[in-house]
């Protein structure tokens, strides 16, 4: 699946790729879509190379793009990258080639085609028409099922159905986004009624997010071999939840108002194509769990359905700033470890005939490994508040507090490869109104 | 609130709007998006009229409509009725108010703007971004909840939260497109493991839709003597259910798969302008039930939230269309029996600043009354299939059936008005891939 696109000794006349931390080598080259900030003009999809965008637009103007990757240049004249990942696997292939070539040492340098990223205000990569959430850490599932049902953690179901629900589409916002704490219905296990008031519980939740590419027609299921073909690329997903409001509301139809105040998305979609050299067997399943039903288990996506790519969230609190200390890590997990493939949820999503469309979101659910350092959510890590975090400077945190800004990292490390990054996802809590 | 476009001596020069049966007389004028079926040009805007529709282009190309009325055409030159809803309720009303002008008798006669109902194909008439589905029937809440919890039917939140969940925007579809049998996961309760296997226990939902006009911004909610200036109108929705998928999947995350394989909206869109005359006070909590939170709480919803709306469900199936017999009537429910008013969905909603916006579609849950004629669901009219449903040539029913058409239709009759309906929300069940 590899080709020179992946060759960990291509540089690029772009400095700034070439430094050993960059998450944007050229052995990466995400897509996103960028606004200028002092120009009034409309989106623009572009190519993430170290600290710089390559504007695709302007590429394919000075006609250094052609054939096939000249076609896929089109569709990035658009304010998301849907009609890209509409196209297909052979356009992205082509114009990742393309933009690899133009910006390898030895080309001509253009500096022309490119914009300091930190210049550019950078947007949710595609219009989503459908924001679909999955559960499928079985870590996760069984931390919180746990905290409710400390006997019988795991529900039957969830060793055969990769579990997910409908997210809320409107709501989800670009890396940078302030997130205001959401007022909902509280009620305290004492009292006899709710309350209305700012949620206390504030959390985050560590996701990948899978952007779909070419969907499915109504009434037409995607065959497990074939799910890869309509993933477009990941991102990173911080899937905030108000668990206070959660644990009053959800029963009977699932979480609804303590999601759907905001969802952050890292802005580069870093490619199936580029994540190639990172792929690896998907969970091994512990001796007698339940195989998947057929429509769920083919032979490849057993040995190379898992992505190598560690995951981490850190947090700047307020005083962490004001007092010119660093964010501090509170999580370093892998995404490896989850019990279902990203080829398993969008197949199970299609199965019953719910057509996918380019640009719709499908996150992993939260990320969390088996050792406390892994957990993905600070309901976790925390036990629901039973066992604190101690910060430096001497701050504790049980849940988010106003102020606190979350920052997710990935990255896909391998003997012989170039790393890649995904940058960040990031956002700052803001009071309630 | 009513204005003489509500006259019920207004009579119209399109003859089949004066038929005593005619759900879209001139005192309604419901908006719709219509394509040509023989000419392969862009969707357009139109007005229902007796059993024809009014092109809003083409009149407003014939200088027929001035100043706000015509600014609120143009946004009608669209695909969607999005740019319509985005400009709120002066717009609205102005258009409504000069298409009454134009079609009123004594106006001339203008047959060239109109064209024949049944030669048009008839569209959803949103891009829907989000859907989102309540359970604002306290009686079907009730009734489910009753068969999985004999002893304990209702869940402690019910009276204090518009209980809603996420549903899936892509799989909504317009009155008439067959809907196929979902595959999923089935689960035998004496079984060890599921199967994946066509539907068994597939069920519809009679509910009604909310369309919304403008939105809100991200964080900021919206206050309950403000909701309806957020709903542009209502259609009458069918929720489609597969409820042997929903029992395996539902635990902990809510309905998803079950749902997601098709949801039918009827295509005409009520406005909340014509239905003014309609409106009737809140459902009465008996006594002893929790007042709703003051977030949730308003005079004037309380005095004029509800909606003198009759829904009704038939069903038609192989035999009796191949025998040449009607429909025959399962359902006939009030919506005024709700237990939460639409203001009341729309303000929960976006409470938790969850931004709202033009053409997204809040359906109401199904809606059940009291009474076993007046159950919403099959589910809830043959107890889960303990009570089979006996129709006409000796068919009986305990769940949809392959080849049964179901047809939803909703009226509103008051006297002193003149009737207005919503048209017909209709599908056929196709067998299962």
């Amino acid at each position: 699946m590899t080709n020179d696109t992946h060759d960990p000794a291509l540089t690029s006349w772009v400095a700034s790729a070439e430094r050993p931390e960059a998450d944007f080598p050229i052995q990466n080259l995400p897509f996103g879509v960028f606004r200028h900030p002092d120009r009034d003009e409309m989106p623009r999809v572009g190519v993430a190379i170290g600290d710089r965008i390559l504007d695709v637009t302007a590429a394919r103007q000075a006609e250094l793009l052609g054939g096939t990757a000249a076609r896929a240049a089109e569709a990035c004249e658009a304010p998301s990258l849907n009609p890209l990942m509409a196209l297909g696997r052979e356009h992205w292939r082509a114009l990742r080639a393309a933009v690899s070539r133009l910006l390898r040492s030895g080309s001509p340098q253009r500096d022309d085609l490119l914009l300091p990223m930190e210049a550019a205000q950078l947007l949710v990569p595609a219009d989503i028409g459908d924001y679909s959430d999955f559960y499928a850490s079985v870590h996760h599932a069984t931390n919180v099922g746990g905290m409710f049902r400390p006997d019988n953690p795991l529900l039957p179901n969830y060793k055969h159905v990769p579990i997910g629900y409908h997210g809320r589409a409107s709501s989800v916002v670009p890396s940078g986004t302030p997130v205001r704490r959401p007022r909902g219905q509280l009620k305290d296990p004492a009292a006899d009624a709710p309350i209305f008031a700012p949620a206390r519980l504030l959390d985050y939740e560590l996701e990948v997010g899978a952007f779909v590419g070419p969907g499915n027609p109504l009434g037409r299921p995607i065959p497990i071999g074939e799910a890869e073909d309509h993933i477009f690329g990941l991102c990173l997903v911080n899937d905030w939840s108000a668990r206070d409001i959660q644990t009053w509301e959800y029963q009977p139809l699932g979480p609804f108002l303590a999601k759907s105040f905001a969802t952050t998305v890292s802005p580069w979609v870093v490619t199936l194509e580029a994540l190639a050299p990172f792929r690896s067997p998907a969970y091994a399943r512990p001796a007698g769990d339940p195989a998947p039903l057929p429509y769920l288990e083919s032979a490849r996506d057993r040995e190379h359905g898992g992505f190598d790519l560690t995951l981490e969230v850190w947090i700047r609190t307020r005083a962490m700033r004001e007092g010119g200390k660093p964010p501090v890590r509170l999580t370093r997990g892998a995404f490896a470890g989850m019990y279902w493939t990203l080829a398993q949820m969008l197949t199970h999503h299609a199965s019953n005939g719910c057509n996918l469309r380019p640009g719709d979101l499908i996150a992993s659910g939260t990320v969390s490994g088996e050792t406390k350092d892994s957990r993905g959510s600070m309901l976790e890590l925390t036990w629901r508040g039973a066992e604190p975090i101690e910060l430096p400077g001497g701050e504790t945190r049980k849940f988010l507090q106003d102020g606190d800004e979350v920052i997710m990292r990935g990255a896909c490390e391998r003997p012989g490869a170039r790393r890649i990054g995904f940058g960040e996802c990031r956002g700052e809590v803001l009071p309630a109104l």
